[in-house]
């Protein structure tokens, strides 16, 4: 894929790019590979957009209804709010309601962000039930597992025959209101939810089977999330239970719709994006904008949190300037031992943060998790605590100095084991994202330690 | 989930967990979420083990055939080693048999890790066509996409017709030979694909309907991968074309096999780890082992690569100890210039890295972002070098000094949003996995430039 962009970037026109949609739209059409022609084309129209924003407006409108909607939900946030912006509220309705519900709601609220008056418009013109069910789905926190909902699905009543139940879904598919089914849900006279079976289940039964006795015969899926649980669950549940599709109900039982693959796909990159970004002081969201200043700003503010824990760090060596003026070669071994107990304690708060935020610990387990980081991180301690001792030694020629830098690498490594795994533990059980300026607290902590144990014990031992 | 295991873990003896494992079991026979009470036995399970490895095994021994065999798959690698090594080739052979092919082949792996000779014996016991299959199966890297590949799978003759190719389908299910096929691949005669089709297109179809009118008037999924594909592909394939189910065929478009949704998680969650662990220098296969000293000679490796770069950095200083003998207030402010470049660079890194993984970025835009990273960081830079002179300036009482700390902070933003940058896409260009060590390197530079940079201005300007 990366040759295949390489290639096209080389030095294409739009017009190249014209003919490559072109054939896309062809393949699209005879239903080769929708949803990766619906990508495929997007990703032309980016770089049409990035030669001409008014081609790329004029080139989605000239698209057929369906094709447009598809391709609208794969088009960067950026592209899609000029889109979104270009098209007026009428031809806006008739495209969201070509989408899954999920993805019309995800539409609109962007509507909503960029014009709030427009999005109230597109929703009076969209069909009632359907923009009632996009108001419902839009309400929900993007952290809730109900914002990844679509509301298409194929239901069938517990008392129904199979083949009662596989009329109502060719009608269905005639009227291109589902587009992949692959389970179907079972539900009771008052809609609520009773398991869900792989469509191949209806293939294997005679059509006069009633669901009843499929249900009994051969059990099903039964596992749920609510709409307000959190996403976290969703991926939890997802990995831990090969699910690739999720119903979602509410407190009584009743089936509200599904969370399938491909979004499931998505909060799972999603997450792990949040963790590498907040560990890293950066924010998914303000890095993806074209307006770099909100990038900058999100990043100010982490390297300003950085800049007062560094101006904390060196108060500390501010505390001992007299014994660095009287034996400079403290000035230039300290970063050493602040430098590794970073390090060390960064490799602790990873793992940590990591096994946390995939189910394979939890802050009620904190003993065990800090008495192993502390063990590692001590133990490599005590292992460079040698090492760095001997080089100071012999880079000095001063015995007790590499003594000295010895003992506060072990202390410092100890710290740095100790709050790597504590911090995001911590963190955790206060319900905070332990992902996110842990890694900052931590190199405040290493630094000050770092500092204090390496000058205050040359105080002690070398003046 | 979280509070689940919470109650199960305040002081759960063996016999509360065999009570709930039965339940379980019971469950898992009459077809409830059987996935689901897999990994819920195996969770319970590796309870029993902490407690008690033999009760473990005993009770692991106990199951049903087919239980044993999806439980032993859940398990964690460290419970798996146990199990493989107490219960004998002859066993092992009978379990595997029940497995899918992707999941034996795993299984037979780790045997051959621990002992080659039981491996064989155990490969001799199963059934020859499954144990060619899971020998192939075992070649793969575990970065190519055959390891991942599964041979079971619904196949259909392009001339066939649906009604033919069904009752195939209901002998394979009374075998027990296929569990979840949610899809039909369409070969022709020598076994080439030709494309795939949601289960539910066969329940719209009459029985009569030959494959290949079907595939004329609905089109298909045809996107498929190689075996020797890196799963970096499979992944952003799945991604990006929202399929849960992806075809691997060789280079004569031969039908090998498929992977599956929770595969493609299981590897989403193993490339984030990977990234996650590859830039604080830890490794994910060394920290599941329970043997600690893996995890610790790891970390240990990188700490002493750490060491080294550190020990640059403090031969830079070394070179101006006069000037900071002279001025003092040098010594005290040197590691926030550094701190600042590290955390900078680390920003820059950070999106680098993730947005290489995903594909949103490649080698060939190096210079957008490049020039977009050292922006950032350099307008960060300018933000902060005002604000640490100023502090400088009144914290030392010397005007120059705050300029020497503005300038370097300058220059060190400058090249950390440089480096921070490059290092990710040259590794990347390279064929190097960006985000291992790439950490380390960064700080290197933004250490040594930033102690070069202060202290080198330090001696111009002030002395």
């Amino acid at each position: 894929m990366a040759d295949n962009r390489k290639d096209r970037e080389a030095n294409k026109t739009i017009d190249d790019l014209i003919v490559d949609i072109e054939r896309r739209i062809k393949l699209f059409q005879e239903g080769i590979d929708e949803n990766a022609q619906a990508y495929e084309i997007a990703e032309l129209l980016e770089e049409v957009r990035e030669l001409n924003k008014e081609r790329y407006i004029e080139l989605l409108k000239s698209f057929p209804e369906d094709l447009k909607a598809d391709v609208l939900s794969e088009l960067s946030k950026n592209a899609q709010e000029d889109a979104l912006e270009a098209i007026d509220a009428k031809e806006l309705a008739d495209i969201i309601e070509e989408m899954d519900t999920d993805d019309a709601a995800d539409i609109v609220q962007q509507i909503e962000e960029l014009d709030e008056s427009k999005a109230k418009k597109v929703l009076n013109e969209i069909d009632e039930a359907e923009s009632k069910v996009i108001r419902a789905l839009i309400s929900y926190d993007e952290d809730e597992a109900g914002a990844y909902m679509q509301t298409e699905l194929f239901k069938a009543h517990i008392d129904e025959t199979i083949g009662e139940s596989i009329k109502r879904l060719k009608e269905l598919k005639n009227r291109e209101e589902l587009d992949n089914a692959y389970h179907v849900f079972i539900v009771d006279n008052k809609n609520r939810f009773l398991g869900m079976m792989p469509m191949e289940d209806l293939v294997l039964q005679g059509p006069n089977e009633v669901y009843r006795n499929v249900l009994e015969k051969e059990g099903a899926l039964t596992v749920t999330v609510k709409p307000n649980d959190p996403i976290d669950k969703v991926i939890e549940l997802a990995g831990n239970y090969n699910m690739n599709v999720i119903p979602v109900v509410d407190n009584w039982g009743i089936l509200l719709g599904r969370i399938t693959a491909d979004d499931i796909y998505d909060l799972m990159e999603k997450q792990a994006t949040d963790q590498i970004y907040g560990m890293a002081g950066v924010q998914e969201e303000s890095e993806e904008s074209e307006n770099i200043i909100k990038a900058g700003k999100t990043r100010a503010f982490w390297l300003g949190v950085n800049l007062i824990t560094a101006i904390a760090a060196s108060v500390v060596i501010g505390l001992f300037d007299s014994t660095i003026q009287s034996i400079v070669a403290l000035a230039v071994l300290m970063p050493i031992v602040a430098s590794m107990g970073g390090n060390a304690g960064t490799q602790s708060l990873t793992v940590t943060v990591r096994q946390l935020a995939l189910g394979d610990i939890d802050p009620t387990e904190a003993k065990q998790v800090i008495k192993k980081e502390v063990l590692l991180s001590l133990g490599n301690g005590l292992v460079y605590a040698v090492v760095m001792g001997l080089i100071a030694y012999f880079w000095f020629n001063m015995p007790m100095l590499g003594v000295v830098i010895g003992l506060s690498m072990i202390i410092n490594l100890f710290f740095a084991g100790f709050f790597g795994a504590l911090i995001p533990l911590v963190l955790k059980g206060l319900g905070i994202d332990p992902a996110v300026g842990s890694s900052v607290l931590l190199t405040t902590v290493t630094d000050v330690v770092g500092f204090f144990s390496f000058l205050g014990l040359a105080t002690l031992i070398l003046l």
